[in-house]
């Protein structure tokens, strides 16, 4: 049968990602990767989640482990999360927090709550790639969020009005974003919020990084300044996406959402008839060992991703040409390439591929207007030292011949 | 804020079930409850799955089961469901699977795969509750299926142009449905396939039930008739959504859609975005129960629930007033009862709560237009024979009285 005549208009935005057919040829031993973005599963807890397993399969919560449960979420994880959010300076209860099956869940539920199509959704050039991936699929128009700029909600307004739409939220990675590694201050997000208030749209803050921090001082969720004006979360206008796959294990697919009960309750009825709950055994599972050494596990992390930072850092001050620049990130797992204009990641992965054996992810596809091709997203998770710095030389020999 | 204004359109439509809520209200001790329609716990293969969470937390997949992996899912699992697939008459490969979390998984992704707001879905009158629930984030209006019946294609094609709509889908659980318990004989599959052929749409093929014959011949899956037709899968329009929440737990939520390649791989595009991937490590430890076990678990449901059956049905014919029909499901979970035409299921929960203490479903939940209101659903899958005597013999008292 003709497919494409039953498809619904939505599914002409689900695309093939060309980076994400090329990542998949670069699977090839001796290639150095700097494309990935995922975590090292050397640092995995695997013991403790062998013993969380073993102990949910046993005594008491064996039953509930394998059976349905309920679209919010494993209780005692919701508990665990909101006194970690409370920390952050987001107090708020289980009420005010979705269990979803990864942030990336959390995106897309969040895309199809607020997306009718032709709507507009502000991001940051570049952005989350997986976010556009989510958002698509609900038909917006994205237009530039400059969070930290002068750019008028009117502009913003008028923008959307040529289109005939309106804006719907601004989606933001604040701290250490995928895939640039900066971070929004302090001040950003204040002025981020006010252009939300006058907008009066809501914010989606992505925290997926969150936890990573290697220096600097922590900064306040966007969430809790909101919290701050407000004097209560479900007064709040964020919504605070969080995940456990950058900390103990992406496997499991474990995330959550935290925001005004309104809009918490509206995603739940979402989740019920989408999927109907996240993994019961998994989400018990993720709670025994949080709570069990959630920092522990993440000063594992720092230690190890912090040392790659560094080597990162060094590596490219030394093979790097003059024409090149990247940014500093204090956390995370990126670091980010400036190009001079004349060229293009996409092709240099090629030829770097050909030559060098060195993977990246060109930038171009971070943004929403596929612009910018003169950028590139490296990651420093999952490769020890000494492959850094030979991998980060061999980028500059093609980066001085290109 | 106000976040009326600022909700999707699709979001009207995601409201709480009423029936949901109510039930939330039943699990008290002394209620016998013929509600609920999910497995009982004690059948499930805990043991077996002790050992595979700890096999799959050591040694060689260790690493892979905790880290992200390929939207498709997991080769081998798709490989062992390909085999199961070719038993039952659909010689298929991997590239025919997509791994989802939980069938209800699969009917939300085809809802967004193929419904645009105002598009008509053909659904049987009695429905599964939770496939409307899929839909309805899709906006779509529904329109009676009668699969087995003389409603010619061009009357439901015209019945959508009145609304400026058009058909996009058949859904159907054609294999002891939930909630009916009926099964659609092979002449039924034959003239339902014709009808999609005529009105050119896919088959929604919901097979949840199918491994759960207690007794009767099993008929083709109506994707194996339509591959006998066509002679290959990847000429067929049938979209078959299969899982393992009634067989090995519903709680690791997996579950799996097979169908022709070109659709396959627009799903596994549109699960990239949405939630990456299903849980990698349940996806293994599935495989492991069911590769070394499958047969025997099923054999181990079959004993108990067509007891139960026998045991309700039975009991129904004690109890019941002679006003009172009833459905005798082959297999499955589910007896489904039609009263006199002046009672009201609803009404009727509600005072059998308070006098009789027995819970069950009300059946107008399970139709697109809330429409006969003189149905329930029971399910026989967790109470003990005893017990179900003895809810029936108070049910019996109820509408005797009414």
């Amino acid at each position: 049968m003709d497919w494409e005549k039953v498809f619904a208009t939505r599914s002409s935005r689900m695309k093939a990602s060309e980076i994400r057919e090329l990542l998949k040829l670069l699977d090839q031993p001796d290639i150095i990767s700097f494309a990935g973005g995922i975590p090292d599963p050397a640092l995995f807890p695997t013991q403790e989640f062998q013993q969380a397993f073993a102990n949910t399969l046993t005594g008491d919560k064996q039953t509930t482990a394998l059976q349905y449960s309920v679209s919010e979420g494993y209780v005692p994880l919701r508990q665990w999360i909101a006194k970690q959010m409370e920390g952050l300076g987001i107090p708020c209860s289980v009420d005010n927090i979705l269990i979803t099956s990864g942030s990336q869940q959390a995106l897309d539920y969040l895309g199809k709550l607020l997306l009718s199509p032709n709507d507009t959704a502000l991001v940051t050039w570049p952005t989350y790639m997986g976010a556009l991936g989510a958002f698509n699929a609900y038909e917006p128009n994205y237009d530039r969020l400059i969070a930290n700029g002068n750019r008028s909600a009117k502009e913003y307004q008028e923008t959307a009005a040529e289109k005939n739409s309106r804006v719907k939220f601004a989606y933001m990675s604040v701290d250490f974003a995928n895939p640039t590694g900066e971070t929004l201050d302090r001040p950003g997000r204040e002025k981020l919020l006010d252009l939300a208030e006058e907008l009066d749209i809501p914010v989606i803050e992505d925290a997926a990084y969150q936890s990573l921090r290697y220096d600097g001082e922590a900064i306040p969720p966007i969430l809790a300044i909101d919290i701050e004006r407000k004097g209560h979360i479900d007064e709040t206008r964020t919504l605070y996406c969080g995940s456990f796959s950058k900390t103990l294990a992406p496997g499991l697919r474990v995330g959550w959402v935290c925001g005004a009960q309104s809009v918490i309750s509206k995603l739940v009825l979402m989740k019920q008839a989408a999927d109907l709950h996240s993994s019961t055994i998994n989400q018990i599972a993720i709670h025994e060992v949080a709570s069990k050494g959630f920092d522990k596990q993440v000063a594992k992390i720092f230690t190890a991703y912090s040392t790659r930072r560094d080597s990162m850092l060094a590596a490219l001050k030394e093979h790097m040409p003059e024409s090149v620049s990247w940014t500093k990130p204090e956390g995370g797992m990126f670091i980010w390439l400036t190009l001079p204009k004349h060229l293009d990641g996409a092709k240099l992965l090629a030829k770097s591929i050909e030559t060098q054996r060195v993977a990246f992810v060109p930038g171009h596809a971070f943004y929403a207007d596929g612009s910018n091709r003169n950028t590139m997203r490296l990651s420093f998770s999952q490769a020890n030292e000494e492959t850094i710095n030979e991998g980060i030389r061999r980028l500059g020999l093609l980066l001085k011949s290109a």
